[in-house]
């Protein structure tokens, strides 16, 4: 008999490493148990399946259970929740959530990628009838359903991505949305200015938006959500609220069997996706990882690290060697025609890591002036006052700003200056960039701030 | 009297330099002469004025004769020719083609900026009426003119960048276009299934496409051209033919004052651009450049660079210390809905280079499979086989590619191998990329032909 790999969560870190692990070893007997009822979906692509962009729940998955059983020879089961592990024994213990039935389930090699779950804010009427959250497919099609019944009104608690781009969806749904963020503006990993301008966005897009106050109160009507109770004395009416205040790192399988945890109660690993127990790795939502910049430990579960981090896990138990080497902190969302997107360290982080920095900001339009259709790119470097090193960048503006902060994670990632961004031979041509492109123009203009070494 | 600055040729890298010496040392007396009857000008903007996406000639200026004068306080005479370098006596002998007056301008600086013409080939017809090149406002114009009269076909000679965007725009204004290419193949640095998805999308577009196929003779009646005749004995019909079979320096001035010419004719330069004589800068399309790569010198005349070169030139001259690190060959363009984009070394120039290389492509999606709109990316990498490091990308596809080319100029600027490629922490958002960006895919796919060193 072959060894026997158990991985718990059948998303993108669980069936990464599944799928990895099989790959390497395929005499290797994988199972993977899912609590949900539905497994291998693209969670990002939820709040567009509520504004129904995308129309099925379907659409969102990519591969099926029957799939990953027929055609990768991994056997999956859905609302099978893993009750506890039992490390003496290397086993599982597992409960059919269909039909009650539990039982026990030996592994060699065990993969721990049980995700995050929403934060649920300690508020008066937070468990009544329409105060969601969207984080599982569920979520969503519940949400969706409410959407069909034609509510009319509803407010989004926190101003993160998952926050703005439900706002966004429920607005082109045709709910009428209130968005609330507890701090004094949304997305503080911005530059003052850049916030200020998303919230412009939302508002032209017909988003309300109260950012520095609290909500104090869920208000309630026959176990139904009502409304919001805001710390300013205000409500505001609704019959959906949306809870996006952030997530957890589910931790209590690990916890309970004695694993170390770490940053914000995350599981800790090695690069390898390692646990201090050689037998359990654990990957994505559920771990801690490492800021490359930094070295410091941080907890920032995005969909693109638990998929690699998962393949990582599975190619260490199929013998490969492999480890992750961290993440910059890299992000990028649409709030209705605003592109969003952030790299490495703020200004503020910088300095709190150590680092003498420095920001520079431009604002350069996208195209050559006189092509048609162009808009604007917004780029904020952030770098070392003396020699220049890149540490971090933020932008705002059309669409092409995703790309050019993609160059930046490169650069940073190599260690350049930004005399050395300066310099680069970037293509040119009237229809994508005007001949000296933004990042050429946000480089010049750091170069200024920047002191010889 | 302060030191003087002359500036033979007022687009990008004339005035780049002049406006930089200036700005460096404001009491410089610095001078440009321009042969054209323009300044200033985005020379790769003119397929887009002709095709009326522009409409202006005016639009195509950022700087005027009276800007350049009255803001920048940098004389500029346009229709005036420099007919000679006098080396010994530091001075240029000037012709004013509109009075035909004729004088002599000192120098303590002379920047040589006189661009690139296009090549006239050897073909019995060359000289008729309706036979032109697209270079500068003037040809833009007459061609503009032309289409006003209302013609209904052309043939384009020369499938390069020019070649390719002017068809498509002669097109989008109402022609039928011939496009005939020698080789066998339209852009032969990128791989053959890329340059036959370019043909392909110039059928559809309804560009006629020609390839392996030479003009043998330019048909004429009455010393109007009437079509070409082609070496395969064909005959096409056109009241318009452009020929853009490529440019050669316009090196007459420096070779006749006997300034060292090097690759294709070009002036040759240091990496500070100044030429042997320490009193002349050179920049721009009339000189050589240096591949980063494998150190040759090479001939690419492109807008980016000249910029770059002018701004260097000038700022040597102005008294700061900056060289030009040679060019990567990075180019985008657009051929309809098709986004061409390239960097570095193909693999048979880098074989050619001594490079032990190999390549690998990928065709990926540009957005999350289940988000509406997205479009492909595919790309080729090229690398060394022993250890993968990065040495140039062909790509093709939506607009996206634009910006992951630029990655791919940092990566390789850097020295980055596929596998630091394949662990760069990339923005994630379905709406902007798959959550394996297609630059990690083609990482990912590459990294199975790097051997270790």
């Amino acid at each position: 008999m072959g060894e026997r790999l158990v991985v718990i969560g059948g998303t993108a870190a669980g069936l990464s490493a599944a799928s990895k692990a099989k790959r390497c070893r395929p005499e290797l007997e994988v199972t993977v148990f899912e609590r949900s009822g539905f497994v291998s979906y693209g969670a990002c692509g939820l709040p567009y399946f509520i504004g129904d962009m995308i129309h099925q729940p379907q659409e969102l998955v990519s591969l099926t259970v029957e799939q990953l059983r027929d055609k990768r020879d991994i056997p999956t089961y859905i609302h099978h929740e893993v009750t506890r592990i039992d490390r003496e024994h290397r086993q599982v213990e597992v409960l059919d959530l269909e039909t009650g039935r539990a039982f026990c389930q030996p592994y060699d090699y065990l993969v721990i990628a049980t995700g995050a779950t929403p934060v649920v804010p300690d508020l008066p009427g937070v468990g009544a009838r329409g105060v969601v959250f969207l984080r599982t497919v569920e979520d969503g099609i519940g949400i969706k359903a409410m959407l069909t019944k034609g509510i009319k009104r509803a407010v989004v608690i926190g101003g993160g991505f998952i926050g703005l781009e439900t706002a966004e969806q429920l607005t082109q749904a045709g709910v009428k949305v209130e968005l609330v963020e507890a701090l004094p503006a949304l997305l503080p990993i911005l530059p003052e200015d850049y916030s200020r301008a998303v919230e412009q966005t939302l508002l032209h897009g017909g988003v309300s938006v109260h950012t520095g106050v609290c909500v104090r109160e869920i208000l309630t009507s026959d176990d139904a959500v009502a409304g919001v109770l805001l710390s300013d004395g205000s409500e505001l009416l609704a019959e959906l609220v949306l809870l996006s205040v952030g997530v957890k790192p589910n931790t209590a399988l690990a916890e309970e069997c004695g694993l170390k945890l770490g940053i914000r109660g995350a599981i800790e690993t090695d690069d390898c996706q390692q646990t201090e127990d050689p037998h359990i790795f654990a990957c994505g939502d559920c771990t801690c990882t490492r800021n490359i910049l930094t070295g410091e430990p941080c907890y920032l579960p995005l969909g693109t690290t638990a998929n690699k981090q998962g393949r990582i896990a599975g190619g260490n138990i199929g013998g490969e060697q492999d480890s992750f080497p961290g993440v910059l902190g890299s992000s990028v969302t649409k709030v209705f025609n605003l592109y969003i997107a952030t790299t490495g360290l703020t200004c503020e982080q910088a300095t709190k890591g150590g680092f003498d920095a420095v920001s520079s900001a431009i604002v350069k339009g996208d195209r050559a002036s006189y092509y048609p259709g162009g808009g604007e790119n917004h780029i904020n470097l952030v770098f070392q006052r003396r020699g220049g090193r890149l540490l971090g960048a933020q932008a705002i503006g059309s669409s092409t700003v995703a790309g050019r902060m993609n160059l930046l994670v490169a650069a940073i990632t190599a260690g350049m200056t930004v005399a050395e961004l300066n310099r680069l031979d970037l293509v040119y041509s009237p229809s994508v960039a005007p001949v000296y492109d933004p990042l050429l123009i946000a480089a010049a203009q750091a170069l200024k701030k920047v002191e010889t070494i």
